[in-house]
């Protein structure tokens, strides 16, 4: 920790700032520079990390050396993490391609939706029971019969399924069903539900806010990985921006940093990220491109009805053109797609 | 609800619009100019709110005529609202003057900074039990020992107190002990929790989140308001900006801009909108000059020791000369403060 | 400037970094924590501001200890610059209301609208000869002819006149008619633009940029007092943000932080940071009680037919009821209007 | 153009609303909704464009139906416009490679970068003379001296040379010297510099303002077209973002959106986009997957000694390798690379 003084600050207030430190257990390394006195803050900076030292009289700033972030940081853990998915592997080469509908809707769409995603190569289905919607008056989920549908499906098409949680008071029951267990971008900075999840034990696809910085992402990670569950898989959904042409602002370049800050796999999400069919497929070639570990696309066979979200939804033919360009983005890397039309071991 | 169609719309999609559009029970008005048509839908806006009306072909955006909540808007409720937080008038011409620490600390803090905020005239007391604290590993709250703490300084001060409140599971125990609950911007859409504190007829805080917009704030008061809970005050905090001089942006005519579109009460927390005391007193005068129905500032004795955003407190001292300033603010807008030195009955 | 070097920086990459700062003919001071080395640079800040230590090899991060500006900061000049505008003062507890159309317009329109707002307390009258507009095809304002009126109308009713300057070929000219000359927000970085007016010696109303932060304003201003001219009057009107409510953000604790890091006057545009008449009022309210140095609104009499921007203007009779509101603003922060309906002397 | 008039419109403002449309020389077209009037105009879009109708008593907003560009537009051009930069063709599958150092320095140095990113691939060589610095004391350029080694070294490696133009009264020397002229992101709204290029008849690279929307951009494109110079790549440079771990937010999707609204090639430059060397390659991967017509790097061969913007260059054997990565996206969407190793003819 480096303590920054105020340019005039006051001997008094030196040595006040320096008994203060000592009195916490550290030792003070003063410089003094032509215009600024810079206090060196020796010892182990984490007990330091939540001190208001920027409140002591004199302070000007106060700057870190060490990320915030212990067990989600690259240097606790400098191989790429694998998280397995119910036998599918994410991670360190490995892609997660992730699809299905918005929500979870009647079973005969769901099985023709997952059917035709598992053709293109999808390995993980996806669908809302519990749908965090703005209006209160919007369609919210099937709640857990949409579960069992997605269950259900998810089996018989031999993809492992993930699904928002909303409530802590669910996620038992949600784990029950779910092979991972999504968090809402609404929800990133939600921390008594992230505390839920890191006890469940379940895979964790975490999706980043809408204004939350990577570091808050990896913070977030954190309160997971921190209740004894590594199994976080991190999602770049779009963040919040001036131009409203698309619906969020995809911030690709959040890929590889996340990828040099941490270990844990990130995936793309174009769907959310641009509100714009039409911008997907570009999108979806860009995170992945950039090293992403995966991509999530919402597919629904007949947008005009779908229960949410209908209007940023592929076509299932629409998806399955993508996965073919997909498939050329990551053999460039030597990441390897699932093959399509063949069966999950 | 008027559908824009893109240009080279053909006729079979203008058709297939006009089909869709009746066959919800809904009556279309064609308009073609000269370069798109439009379709006007009559009847009931808010049945077609949620309906995935852009996914049809042909149509290139689909514009509402009325606002998306209706229990928040002006519409509905054309005078003020005003709230009652325990006897503490709010809204309407009656100011709420909140000030009180970050979190709970020990009692005798607690007693001392009360006793310093109710003489300069704060007529509603805070504190925070329970921290939505970015790190693990930092100081989470006293939990339901700080509530009782902070429950009994209020009664000895004679102020309602507001804390916040982050888990649903604990809204029952919470309101227990508090006068008003408060939703913190990182839970502004949490709507699990938005759907618990409507349930439970305590007067709630809700602040606005970082990235959300006026009109996803006013529909996160409809998720309490819908729920039978009339009592919500809004409060303007600063939205996430570009320019990291100051910990957010405060958005001041956010408060203008409520009072046209909504009854509710709304005021304005200079502490976490700019996160540096030095601009405090400036951010609290533009408030309450803007119209704002009451200041939310932290305060503490001893920030260089505070348990969590000692940086941003004011000391007693400085609140006091704070709360002369905003005085006079109010009376010119002839709103009127509570006396200070004086007791609530 | 302190150097933090990278966590595993080589005892060779640090051997170097030192050689390099002396190199450049500074002392370098070591001091390695427990985590990281820091380098302190001991000597004249300036002088390696622009040399690009974050270059070398181990170095992560570099800190300037000082602010880039020097002529605008507030160490150089404590007291609070006071600006003369053709007898006008702005700045130093002096107001500045500037009120006119956006555009200048035809001589009868222009001399209505200055004898309006004159009566109302304007003390500078303001309208755009030379206008930057978003698109080639809208009307780009009267240009000389503009100025001419501009002038005359001016004179007619007392006011000194503000009028946009965009050509680095026409400063010479708008000199010859303006008491003040405006960079717009699109041209707040348009350096070139900003040498010519420095050394042109008129009065420069600069306006904040759409993504300039305070320090990028600042620097702005360095550029035009850098050439000899200390006649700078910095402008607040709103920063680029995610809720397409309003036009722009107005940024009200800007004003503050402007004041304590710089002794230029800085006065506010709530016509532009809002676009919206129903919210200047309460805007132009909040940059007064922030501590403006004035209030800079844009008044038409038939906004319906005006040139540019007739949606966000005010009418006479709205300013003149602002401005009695501006007037009690004022006198509680002890600074004077000028009174209305008396002629300057 | 249509008009959503204010719910309880009056009667008489209706019938000003139709008037004040027809005064004007169009038909109006009312539809009267269950809470909304709406008046649709029929007539040409073009001619009320810039009338300010929202300013009519009575009206809520105004929602034009077309696009305010027409030369930029896609529907004026449906084909991929190709643009000749002195023998290098750049859109339409053809992609510009270009490199090069921030700032032009002597020519030994130039004569290295040159020869080094000919080998790796580039195109086009850049280097800046006259250099936009937010600091007046920072390295301004080198100027015509600089321009003069840029053609020199240029002509040796058998590549054309893009530079920024920073003055209009420059323009017509920059050309003399300039394959190409760049306009930097935060002169894309200085009009009176894009009129001045657009004359110049030489092929212009436009960047991107920090705070521009894609339809800001393209408008900026529009002046310059409008002019009669239709040779105009755009670039994305990434915009002003809240996470400062990054120098901006590359906004890969504009990649895709231009393409859409647009005729125009768009490339992208993932140096200013990021900031950081380390996140480049991964932008660059992004940018072309996602369909851009190009990918601009900086390049020094001694960035510690750099005279601008070192810290961000690329090494040439970082270059290099990127280079070979970026084939392969480029293989993969069918757009060819220029080889590396070999002269152009």
């Amino acid at each position: 920790m480096i303590l920054i003084l105020r340019s005039g600050a006051t001997q008094e207030q030196i040595d006040h700032v320096i008994e203060h430190v000592e009195a916490l257990g550290f030792a003070a390394h003063l410089s003094q520079g032509t215009h600024r006195t810079i206090v060196g803050i020796i010892g182990d900076e984490e007990r330091l990390r939540h001190a208001p030292l920027k409140a002591i009289a004199g302070v000007a700033d106060v700057l870190p050396v060490l990320p915030p972030y212990k067990l989600a940081s690259r240097e606790a853990h400098p191989q790429d993490s694998l998280v397995d998915v119910s036998g599918v592997a994410v991670g360190d080469g490995h892609l997660a391609m992730i699809a299905g509908p918005c929500s979870v809707e009647e079973p005969d769409r769901m099985d023709r939706i997952a059917e035709a995603v598992r053709a293109s190569g999808a390995n993980i289905f996806r669908g809302g029971a519990f749908k965090p919607r703005t209006s209160p008056y919007a369609f919210q989920g099937l709640g857990e019969d949409g579960l069992k549908i997605l269950q259900q499906v998810g089996k018989k098409h031999a993809m492992p399924v993930v699904t928002e949680v909303t409530d802590p008071r669910n996620v038992a029951m949600v784990a029950e069903y779910a092979d991972m267990l999504q968090i809402g971008a609404r929800n990133m900075q939600n921390f008594v539900l992230l505390t839920e999840v890191g006890k469940s034990q379940r895979p964790v696809l975490l999706k980043r806010g809408m204004s939350a910085t990577v570091n808050d992402l990896l913070m977030s990670a954190e309160y997971v990985l921190s209740q004894g569950n590594p199994r976080v898989i991190l999602c770049e959904r779009g963040v919040k921006g001036f131009d409203n042409a698309t619906r969020n602002l995809f911030d690709v370049a959040s890929v590889a940093l996340v990828q040099q800050l941490s270990h844990l796999p990130i995936i793309v999400d174009p769907s959310h990220a641009t509100g714009r069919p039409e911008l997907i497929p570009a999108c979806a070639r860009a995170g992945l491109a950039a090293g992403a570990d995966g991509v999530h696309v919402e597919v629904h066979d007949c947008p005009e009805v779908a229960k949410s979200d209908g209007p940023q939804a592929l076509l299932p033919a629409q998806y399955d053109e993508l996965m073919g360009q997909l498939r050329g983005v990551a053999e460039l890397l030597n990441k390897k797609l699932p093959d399509s039309q063949l069966s999950r071991t």
